[in-house]
């Protein structure tokens, strides 16, 4: 340490708010060099490549093929997939010396569609997976949180190419089971959740999340399985249909003052009908308005809800994509006259031909109150199936906590989580764009369908160091430390420096990783840092040095024992690697 | 070989022209992305990756310290340093989202600089070496030579930094003993050569340049010593002086129709001044205009070589950064009416403040035959010292080959090369752009001077394919080699892909790296494609597997031995490790 090129820092960086952006910057690990642009330090470079290791032989392991593509690329293959357009203010464009049009890679999907059609031709070839472990760009609006949303950042994407949609199911299952050795070698804790897919456009697609209290991404779990999920995919399992017979008639009642749910149930108790509303007996309709790309006017949407849930905006733009939602105007209501605001009711949305889909708990022989379109008046007992009914059901209702898990066990309860892979069935979006065919065994055209995988692999220095630390630092789990053991010399005595150079020298000689504290600061300071740096085991070098033994701390529990230094080197070789 | 991402091509690339380019493409190394953008397939990959081990061993084993930064970069450094001008269009620049200009990094000298300077103050934290192996991007006017000159491209780039002078002459001596050692284990052969600095200012500067026809960068090296020099760098050897006092008076003559050395030569030899002149007796008077950076009126500068040479303009160039030169347009001439076109002699230059610099060889009593400043006139026997007095010399006349070599020990003789690293005495330009200062014992602020040193790690890639191949293709040194081994099935019975197979799998478990080609190609094929990939040893699996032998085949050499099956394991293990 006395010429590593380190400097700790006592203070957090103002501009930093999760954990592992502070103790990656106060342990020297990172530097920022722009928004969303760090440069590696000595230390924190090592662990980028340790878990870049893990990355490597976790995907030769199943026979993935390394390759390294340019991230300076020429427009045209994005252009084919529109996604040069698609993509929007979030890549980096730019032009060369010529004018000719470049974008820096955000991934890669066209290039490997690209390459394989230009090596492989026949059904023989198949299936492949490439993949690289590579700089990416995107121009983040918000880049944040140091190292976990940066602007330029590693990633490791893995693309399969394969004749059929069982082939593509495999090499999912592949990749799924690698990511899950992958993330179980590096000590993560994780789960992985169903997911929309996003600007990517395909089918079966899950994320790995790693668990943190400050993650972006929003998801729920099972109390009672394991179950979980993205809130966009959260499927809201239907009630049992009810009998329409037994359902008193609909009655259109004056309401007058109930703008809003909770003051129409306040008088609906407070009328004397009988029974106790609640929310979750109203039928709230929302209207939105749908542009499908490409086209230029918009069209009405109405959504069915219970009165106690609110539409999630994020869940109706997963599952209207790649449509855009955007809100009714003034203009709109007054376009159409027969939008009561806050008394739509089903009759008027059916009779004036306004598309109607409703929450999966609408089902058949409910009863619902609800708009009666005129203002200042409610239906109540409307009866879905026999006085209205729905185009469809779309499940965007908010996800709370407690409702029943969708696989029937336990709630769900909400939890954080940072993104650290995500795999996903593209089919055959990118092959079309190519036309990437193999000759099949007839001689016929067979189109590749295509898988995608992702790995953040720089984000996941910061994932495991969000998971990982304590108020005193860093704590490395052992396969992504940068050194193995921390050598640190207590004291400024000629006796301890030697001894503890020659220990360090035996570590190294055993094949140990050692990082050694020779510098002439105090023993508090070197513990101080050596605590912040989060090598997993710290070896005390100190006074009992005279009587022929060290001292071995786990940095994780604090444990400390005392061990002969004539056992030592064997007695860290076994606890490091096991 | 069933199952790589690999199919060659018996083609040469339409737009190849050097070996490295034609023979990388077809054996399936690289592939092209755009202009100067190329992929790496598995087999290049493991190539460039070799390369990177070989640089980075041998930058740590002398101390240099690795860390990496973002390639994408944010132009107020660069403008510190007035590089964001300097590049002109030889970089990339664009605007993220919110306009800000970047670009995307050729060299790092700017993010070092400040790098140190945010880490370290005291001069006790002096000298450190940090280096990075990292793609960088320059936006060549012509890509040209597949990976040899591209745009997208892998460099290792290290910079030193020292308290001293004499510092810095010790972390140059390491780079230069380190490139030593590393392009000796890839097996090149490489000349070091004086370099002058090009656009990074500053002192001493050699370049290490693999010898190969096919080379972009023009030297000379002497037939009768290691001397080897960029053409810029090369130093004439001054002659001894002459005395003055022997030499006859100097004598205008009237000479009709000599406007060139040629004819002014042949009028004296016809004259019948008792001698013979050659062109080598004559001083040509050459004008140019010298503009100093950030001025804005030009100078004149006058170059007195002998007749039988001409001013280098490289040469020139270089000797006069960073000041650029231009030729005299007729205005000047219209301006400056001494200057009699064709018959400039040093009378007029001197008696007009002309500045006058002359070649080396036009020492002190020797007599020229050189314009007399008239039409039609010249002057025989003008003795330098005698008769004109320049203002110095300027070494900028054409190297040629025979000339003597600067070290007094043979000739010197043309060749070309790759330019493969770069050693360089950067000084403080950058430590004074940013003060980069350390604090002194005495408290008083140290200025840090600093070295540049680059190895071109993609280039090298072509830069061996360039010295080692034949014409069947590639043929890779030991420590580059994508795999130790070829195996070779030849044929398609059973028993011979039995008997590969289970070799294959004996020499990997003895830690070597196998390429095995199981493929049901012919044996005429599978042999085309070891030639033509180059792994050094191939193994041939054929019908003397039947009679326990197998045969082992030396790329480079063509040799072929027949090794028991038995044997073979611990033979080819032997050969590989050495």
């Amino acid at each position: 340490m006395s010429s590593l090129f380190l400097r700790t820092l006592r203070e957090d960086p103002a501009d930093a708010e999760v954990p592992s952006h502070k103790l990656l910057v106060r342990a020297g690990y990172v530097r920022r060099v722009a928004p969303g642009g760090y440069s590696w330090l000595p230390l924190g470079l090592r662990v980028l490549r340790n878990i870049e290791q893990v990355v490597r032989e976790e995907m030769d392991a199943f026979g993935a093929q390394e390759i390294q593509f340019p991230a300076l690329l020429p427009k045209e293959p994005y252009e084919a997939t529109n996604r040069w357009t698609e993509y929007g203010p979030n890549i980096f464009r730019l032009k060369d010396r010529k004018g000719a049009d470049y974008l820096l890679g955000p991934t890669h999907e066209e290039l490997f569609a690209l390459t394989v059609k230009g090596e492989y031709s026949s059904y023989k070839d198949y299936p492949v997976t490439l993949y690289q472990i590579q700089t990416k760009y995107r121009d983040e609006a918000r880049p944040r949180a140091g190292i976990l949303r940066g602007r330029e950042f590693v990633m490791k994407d893995s693309y399969s190419f394969d004749l059929t949609d069982e082939g593509l199911s495999h090499s999912y299952r592949q990749h799924r089971d690698a990511y899950i050795r992958i993330f179980d070698r590096l000590g993560m804790e994780y789960v992985i959740v169903s997911a929309t897919s996003g600007a990517m456009g395909g089918s079966a697609s899950e994320e790995f999340l790693a668990v943190a209290p400050t993650g972006e991404d929003t998801f729920v779990r099972s109390t009672g399985s394991d179950y979980a999920a993205n809130v966009e995919a959260v499927t809201t399992p239907a009630p049992p249909e009810q009998s329409i017979e037994d359902k008193p008639q609909a009655q259109v009642h004056h309401t007058p003052n109930t703008p809003t749910i909770e003051s129409l149930v306040d008088f609906l108790n407070a009328a004397g009908l009988g029974r106790t509303f609640t929310a979750a007996d109203t039928l709230k309709n929302v209207l939105v308005k749908l542009t499908q790309p490409g086209a230029k006017e918009s069209t009405l949407l109405a959504i069915g809800v219970p009165g106690d849930r609110e539409v999630d905006f994020k869940r109706l733009e997963a599952a209207v994509s790649p449509a855009e939602v955007s809100m009714l105007e003034e203009s709109d209501f007054a376009k159409n006259s027969f939008l009561v605001k806050g008394y739509i009711g089903p009759g008027a949305l059916q009779a004036n031909g306004v598309r109607y889909l409703v929450d999966p708990r609408v089902v058949r022989g409910t009863a619902w109150v609800t708009g009666a379109d005129k203002a200042d008046h409610h239906v109540v007992d409307l009866v879905q199936g026999r006085d209205f009914t729905p185009d469809g059901v779309i499940d965007v209702a908010e996800v709370r906590e407690g409702d029943p898990s969708p696989d029937g066990q336990g709630v769900l309860v909400a939890a954080r989580g940072i993104e650290i892979g995500h795999i996903f069935q593209l089919g055959r979006k990118y092959a079309d764009a190519f036309a990437l065919d193999a000759l099949g065994p007839d001689s016929k055209p067979i189109r590749i369908t295509m898988g995608s995988y992702g790995i953040g692999v720089s984000r996941l220095v910061a994932a495991i160091a969000e998971q990982s630390h304590d108020d005193r630092g860093l704590i490395w789990p052992r396969n992504v430390a940068p050194f193995d053991l921390h050598v640190v010399v207590a004291g400024k005595d000629e006796a301890l420096a030697a001894g503890g150079e020659k220990l360090a020298g035996e570590l190294s000689a055993a094949g140990l990783k050692v990082l050694l504290d020779d510098r002439k600061a105090s023993p508090g300071v070197k513990f101080a840092d050596a605590e912040l740096i989060g090598v997993p085991t710290i070896v005390v070098v100190g006074r009992g040095l005279a009587n022929g033994v060290v001292e071995v701390k786990d940095r994780r529990s604090g444990e400390r024992v005392e061990v002969a230094v004539d056992e030592v080197v064997e007695h860290l070789r076994t606890l490091v690697r096991g």
